[in-house]
């Protein structure tokens, strides 16, 4: 029998089943300082310990990105190695802070399932769970991928769509406990504008680009045990380019959205987000945000702010479809997320 | 007087000599993200520091291929700056874990010398131990070097080959203490398959590749202070090319094989090992590995593994050599080692 | 109002000016680890705790470069990011060890202004200082850049040129509490070479190169939160290429001096610097420096040493200057320090 994993396809998954993911993984202070290597990431609350505890967290965390990094990197194994392409993310919430020291797992259950018309693939629901040494919740999130079948003669399943919320509710963000921005030193966050300088629809260019290199983003996909052939091997594909783990993406533009939203410090929600476009080694990558939302919060100083962030490789900011709807081929990432300011 | 080192040559070596080799490093959390970020390593019980616990080990140990390169990487400006081949090694242990905050220092004693008959240069065997802040050996491995004379009129030494164990015996082999994989969590660590569930004989295709760059082979070998001018310098080679550190080759390979023998956890034993081909960037690396011997240990629900890993750059599995009994040119590596596993 | 940093221009500067500059970051293994990834970093005070113990230091500090180029990122966004050219640094001192969980930040002060005649462009200078945790100063250090006008219109400033010294006088350096070298281990150093070994107007050829790599540069780059575009974006220039960080070729060759230089262990003073060429990837860098001067010190068995340190990409070691008295084109970097080493 062979040993090696071959992936699930289709026709293995359940609705209700609960898949355990492998490999925990102990993350610390070297996984801080390589995520600041290989993002331009400068949001304070993760860069100084001093700059946390002043807003009220006792216990430094590690960047939000690198707990979502880390639990999505588990589920591949199980979810998207024979993925054709990773539709969507729902419902997603962070939970509680990862500090170092921390020991998280990931576990998914599948919540939807359906057959493609043309019978060789089907659409998987999950949601996945990221979980910390004492088996608290620390992260969760809904995503769905498309996955070949492995016998194109299975039966189709019975058809299951989850029903997803379009937005996380913002009286459903946790906000950790203690969080304080009443003391906020704008000074040292690096701009001034407060939750309430933003205004709904209001559009905010990042202005850096940056050329990304084969060996960063294999780098960063190993540090998250993402095991995704497509990442790593450039005898994969026939052009011999090696695909990018749209993580890599979500992750610069995040770190390059510094410029003009400093201070939404903390990424608590993730309410959608489509990888539109592929992105390789030499693409020069640009973001954009637009506020889509605002709301109030009940911890002292925090206002919640709801951000549509856009990473490109070019062409203009502030579009992002074409005339005939679809993303436009120098659109990367197309995120929806909650994030947390100074009032 | 020259102050920087031109290396040792033949001629400097003496059977019995013990060399001291500089600069100890201090290992910490920064190493094993790196390490993460470098490899594709999944191995749990370096992964997860619960999961360390769980096996008995108090103090979760770093990865041991770590300490090997840490080790490794001190003995290159005395023993093979000036080498024209890595031979071979031999009768390699790991004795204690390493752990972070741990200074390695190194040293080794000659303990052959073997001038070629072309008088030009000579093989220098060498015992290396690797040891910590309190004296305590953590590694020991004998290698064999052909190293430059200096001087073509030096003086043969008396041949001395030291007499090498083929395998390390299995009752030689160090279990560190309180070791113990009845407890072990098989989900957790990825795969299903026990020490009982391999057959000598068979046959692992550990199916992922990875292409390997510059940047990242160059960052692992600075980061165990290997030296050698090869690895760094592009000037170097009239082809302009920077060959690979074989120990880059080593983990890569090593790590890939998660696929397939994900519980062969802690590595133990070095029993013999060739760079067989040169590898360079762009290479994409692939691993097998088949099962040499099998046997019990003393510890509970722990088994001894012996295993060939291959890497290879391309061409079939499972073949290793041609019919002039040569490695074929895309074998990059043939490590055999030993591993313990839950029985 | 746009919301993202545009960057200081030269009329925004005054004299007397203090910029206190954002995001402050907490340094710990993880960036050590980084550290000797990114350069071949052997000098043994920064590489082993117990060596740093043995030299007196009973927490064992980080890189002095490491504190340089975290102190000197910070500043990037309000003083370098429109600069045409970073023209020189004078009067660096290194104040308090930098030592894992410590938080930096950094301030200046304006020292001169002087616009140019072509009235486009002024000359700013600074004094950083480098504050820790307790606001303390770390390091403190004069730069000079030549910065653009945003409106060419706008009246020249009354010119100031401060008075610098040439060098920082040896009883101005300050030398860590408790630094001994008494017991100096000069064979786990890796040189025997003393202080009382070097001679005023010595020249040393530190022989080893390293091809730079862009993956290489960025993360470096991106660790010290160095954001000027022109090393990250490749569509800035027209020939496409990534300017590389003058700190990283910095980082190159003082790590490259340890072949010849392994005991000048701590960098004190910095007393001049040029950035003579730009770097680019595939360069080769190589180093050598030479003995400017001598000082003994108060702290036992400690001479001070001030060195040239110089990075070129090619050519003869030793010349540094054309017949037309300029920077020769394969000479990157013409650094004047101050290290102490054992007497």
């Amino acid at each position: 029998m062979a040993k090696t994993n071959p992936g699930w396809f289709f026709e293995d998954y359940r609705v209700g089943q609960v898949i355990a993911h492998a490999v925990p993984r102990t993350v610390s202070g070297g996984e801080r300082a390589l995520y600041h290597a290989l993002y331009p990431a400068r949001h304070a609350l993760y860069s100084s310990d001093e700059f946390a505890r002043n807003c009220g967290l006792s216990v430094p965390p590690l960047d939000d990105l690198i707990a979502f990094h880390t639990v999505f990197g588990k589920t591949v194994p199980d979810i998207s190695l024979n993925a054709i392409a990773n539709l969507g993310y729902a419902e997603g919430r962070w939970l509680l802070p990862v500090v170092p020291g921390d020991t998280l797992r990931s576990e998914s259950e599948v919540i939807g399932l359906k057959q493609n018309s043309n019978g060789k693939s089907g659409v998987v629901w999950v949601r996945t769970r990221g979980l910390n040494q004492r088996d608290k919740a620390v992260l969760e999130y809904v995503r769905w991928v498309m996955v070949r079948k492995r016998d194109l003669d299975a039966a189709a399943p019975e058809t299951k769509v989850p029903d997803l919320a379009k937005v996380v509710a913002p009286e459903d963000l946790v906000i950790q406990a203690g969080l304080d921005f009443t003391n906020y030193n704008f000074t040292l966050a690096g701009e001034p504008h407060k939750w309430r300088d933003y205004a709904i629809g209001e559009q905010v260019d990042h202005v850096d680009g940056v050329t990304v290199e084969e060996a960063e983003h294999m780098m960063a996909t190993r540090l998250w045990q993402n095991t995704a052939k497509v990442h790593f091997d450039a005898t994969n594909r026939a052009d011999g380019q090696r695909l990018i783990y749209g993580g890599h993406v979500i992750s610069m533009a995040r770190a390059l959205s510094f410029n003009g939203l400093a201070n939404a410090q903390m990424v608590v929600g993730l309410n959608a987000g489509a990888h539109a476009n592929p992105c390789f080694t030499g693409d020069t990558v640009r973001a954009w945000s637009e506020v889509l939302d605002k709301s109030e919060t009940n911890a002292p100083g925090v206002g919640a702010i709801r951000l549509r962030l856009v990473a490109t490789k070019g062409g203009e900011p502030f579009v992002l479809k074409g005339d005939d709807g679809k993303y436009l081929p120098e659109v990367l990432l197309d995120l929806d997320y909650w994030a947390l300011m100074p009032m």
